[in-house]
């Protein structure tokens, strides 16, 4: 059994990781630690966590944590990431680092887009960004896995087969996605109460959300040019699911069938892409609870524009279900276990 | 492996059905019946069970379908369940009716509430109630199970313990449930459509509702009287879960403690039931996608009133996955099996 | 113009004073206060409010206040609304006051269930309870209103034509309630965030909810008799409205039809309180945004109990609307002044 | 008092027109016609409309209703609309038309995406494209209005300002518009019941929805251009409200503050236009229920897109609120009678 712990697992990524592991075969979490739920079960702050009562947070301390576990999913805000995850990692454990720290591999632009400095560097150099239908043959190899953001996880999975095979422009990119509330994480602050969200609709950190130039820099190697976009993020109230729209200029003919058809092709061995045929469209509630990325495409000759759209599960595969992937993969255990692929819908 | 038919299964509870069979090791789906979603894929009709795009709904011929399954999960309308059933059952197949046709041991019970006659008595009397809180050791030798209600489970369970145990009148109980949406299953009526039920609360059928008799009958063989309740259903703006609120009259002394410890004791071996402690109360989102009933209790000594509330997720304890839990039982599987314990949350 | 102050304005029900004002012909606001939003517009903290744009929250002081207004709405928190009322009341200032402070006659109840001292006991016997439908003359000559609870308002209309009418007991009354979240207030509290609510639903302050002493005074005064109730309020996920289903013995012979009968001849005069037919039952997305109450009754032949079932919008008829009816009443402008009749449905 | 009729007020448009119109001193509603609904009264089919009891609704004939009325709002299908709608304009009855039948100047345009024929050239001369803020002049002496559809009210006053003075370029205009739910009218299909909206979010008609035409008509007429957009509607899962975020490319220098001072000085004399800050972006929660358009700007400079974000209500600026106000333009009523400004929050 590998023994696993979970930092920062008091929000709703942490409860998702505690949930899927619970049906983890391979797996044993030894530890959850929490500040500000220390001291308290998981299914004291979780009721939904009811096989978890007999479990306590406690303060993350990285040495005492190290002796413990084998692998390490990481929970933390970022910043506070780096360097327990530096630690950890410099030690010889395993790690899958949810926090945005070791996501960006060029320095400048974490740190201004951040607003704060990257002080490990050589972790930065090992991580590998997991997002396994990209990046799979490294991932199997790598000690440090930077999950992917919640955005960019569904906005790259969209883009990646059309711009890879010439399709379309890697100029005027527009990424207009829609985000469940869960994906704020679990916070008392008034702008995400019931009475505030519910009924309403928004959008929020329109040119200037982080995920931007996570995004971008995938993209970038996807097309071997720097592609600039355009991304604006809304709020929907709803718990948990994006919906991605993605306007992409195509350079080459082609029709909705023929770009399903080479979607198709390129997730065709994925166990958790589904690519719609031509007459269908992707909805967050066909995903919700599941590791599953739906993708649905449109072109319009009317504008040359190519639509694609995708709709991932935030915490899921936007989260907690792709890191369980992800030590699956570097862990030698087959790449689905204890991932759900069937939504209990409605 | 079993073989299992499932016949109304475009519906949610047979939706669900397929949901949690598709994990179950020992079972295989062989056939799914629905009159009106022929020659489509569940797949097509519920874009969430992306695993059965390769598998057809065929109309319901009883004949046919005998030599293709041991076991069936019937979900048709009520009425029209009756014959279907008998059929099966007399042919030597399992069945596990999630209609309301075999709930009701005294036909004139069922004539008169369900304004039909009921032409299968000798499949009546072999019927169980397939609660197994209350009838493991039956379920375990039927043949031919009534898979309860969505609210008489909820009420039951609630109301059991304290009735069994003389705490409480057989008198004057109330039993006031709110209901998601999905427990009207899945149709084109306008009164279920988003805009008249979002943002909207209100009771319905208030002292007419066809559980009534279902509850009255377990509770009458529990108190060894005949006891007469009133309830009132009400419509829920979600699309899952069933709280209900029991007012029960004590007869005896107690405290919410005590009334908790006993409550803990009559379910202390029960896989799917959880005793709150008395400082908490169950919410449906906490047993939501799962088989669980939460129980919380009061008792109001203002009043001399315990107040029982239990949750449960009513297309999962409330249908489906009680179903699966009662052909656990009575084919030998561990009674767990393929049954969700944890919730995802939010 | 009549020159009105709102102080503790910056909540929803101030927010909701502030919309019904806005057409109000007879009435100038001159003067919001709140400590927390001091220096910000009532636009800045509610974009809704577009029309209060060049206007400030101010901090409290009543005796600067004192000179710039006749008549002041009070949405303080109980105990601090205590000092604030006493003072401009005395100073022969009109005043609605939306906190309990004022509600209770009983000062030992009073402090019992608010756990803390009342200190204004001369400003509290002159207070008048302003449910218009039940002391209408009174409130035409008040200085000072008490503005009913929301779940009171709900609970006390719906049982006042039985009770005052002898049709049922006193006894066993059951006051089962269900609130939008709004009813919480504006808050940051994690346990009203969007994700914890949605998809959600529960019973809380179970047998010892504060509005309860408030309810059992009023229907002590309409039964000439203490009465006991049993009161257990839920949290339901919706933004506005509140149902309440009161369960009452009957103690004489009715049916439906004539209960119907007896509400609408009580009710016949009332701006603001509609009783459906026997087939009707109420919902709270008819309310919604109005000062309305609808009134549904069933009786239940089989267990002698009359079901009334009531509707109201929590911060309209259950707070904001309200007070402004009381103020009407009290000034001499016609009674549905300013006050919306028809709900925006859906 | 102007005598005012509506045709297929059945729909949520009509019900909508009759809480309207019911405040509007200076209007009478003196029939209501609807085919499926003929013989019931509005408060019978729609509980909130508790005024409109003493009323019912009729089978629509042209001929009968000639005599009746001065004025008609038509809130029929589209087709259906043409011939009543010429034969009542043409007896020189005032109409304002709520379905699409004359809002599309060229012929063929029309009959290409609606995939009917256009009978009636001479009303659709005629008729003049109800958006007050480009056409104030021409409503006011105009006889018959095309009402605009809900989704080209929110994206045209969006683009209107940049596209008319050169900031931005013709080609290349996105739109993506998220709707709620009662946009899809009131209907019973499974596709809009409650439990396939809650907690769903997806696009449809990508490319090839019906408003698509109506958007290009009126910008082409701004921009002097043939101007082709990509159109790509969302279905919310809220009551009201239509977001649209609009991608535009810049030509010209800018900022979001002089975008900002540009829309604001364009729309200063316009009293249900709200231009925001520059860091404020709208919400559908804060127009809902009111007859205003709120617009929020922000502009990209790595990539030199303006982001233009409108909010309205689908029902009221979207429909029967514009419908009002293009009335109140014609007869000469002051603009905002009876039009809310304030919405209800939450």
């Amino acid at each position: 059994m590998l023994k696993v712990a979970i930092c920062g697992a008091s929000g709703y990524a942490g409860a998702e990781l505690l949930r899927i592991l619970s049906g983890h075969p391979g797996v044993k979490v030894v530890s959850v630690t929490s500040e500000k739920s220390a001291g308290k079960s998981p299914a004291e702050i979780f009721p939904h966590l009811s096989k978890y009562g007999d479990f306590l947070f406690e303060p993350m301390e990285p040495h005492s944590l190290l002796g413990k576990a084998d692998l390490f999913f990481m929970a933390l805000p970022h910043k506070a990431s780096q360097p327990a995850v530096a630690l950890l990692h410099r030690e010889g454990r395993k790690v899958v680092d949810l926090s945005a720290d070791f996501r960006i591999k060029d320095r400048a632009v974490y740190e201004k887009w951040y607003n704060t400095t990257h002080e490990h560097g050589d972790a930065l150099k090992k991580a590998v960004y997991g997002l396994p239908e990209l990046h799979r043959a490294k991932i199997k190899k790598a000690t440090l896995i930077a999950n992917p953001g919640c955005y960019p996880t569904g906005a790259i999975l969209g883009i990646y087969p059309a711009l890879k095979n010439g399709l379309v422009s890697h100029e005027g990119i527009i990424v207009d996605s829609k985000s469940g509330t869960s994906g704020a994480g679990r916070q008392s602050d008034v702008r995400f109460s019931y009475c505030e969200v519910n009924e309403g609709f928004k959008a929020y950190s329109v040119g200037v959300h982080r995920h931007t130039p996570e995004i971008e820099q995938e993209l970038s190697l996807i097309a071997r040019k720097d592609v600039t976009i355009n991304f604006t993020p809304h709020l929907l109230p709803v718990n948990r699911g994006i919906l991605t729209t993605v306007y992409l200029k195509t350079v080459k003919k082609l029709t909705t069938e023929s770009a399903v058809a080479l979607y198709e092709k390129v997730y065709r061995n994925e166990p958790f892409v589904r690519v719609l045929g031509a007459d269908n469209l992707p909805n967050i509630n066909a995903v919700k609870g599941t590791n599953r990325c739906d993708i649905g495409l449109k072109f319009d000759p009317r504008t040359g524009t190519l639509i694609v759209i995708t709709a991932i599960d935030n915490l899921v595969k936007g989260a907690a279900g792709q890191a369980v992937q992800n030590m699956n993969i570097m862990m030698g255990f087959p790449e689905d276990t204890a991932l759900p692929a069937l939504s209990a819908f409605p």
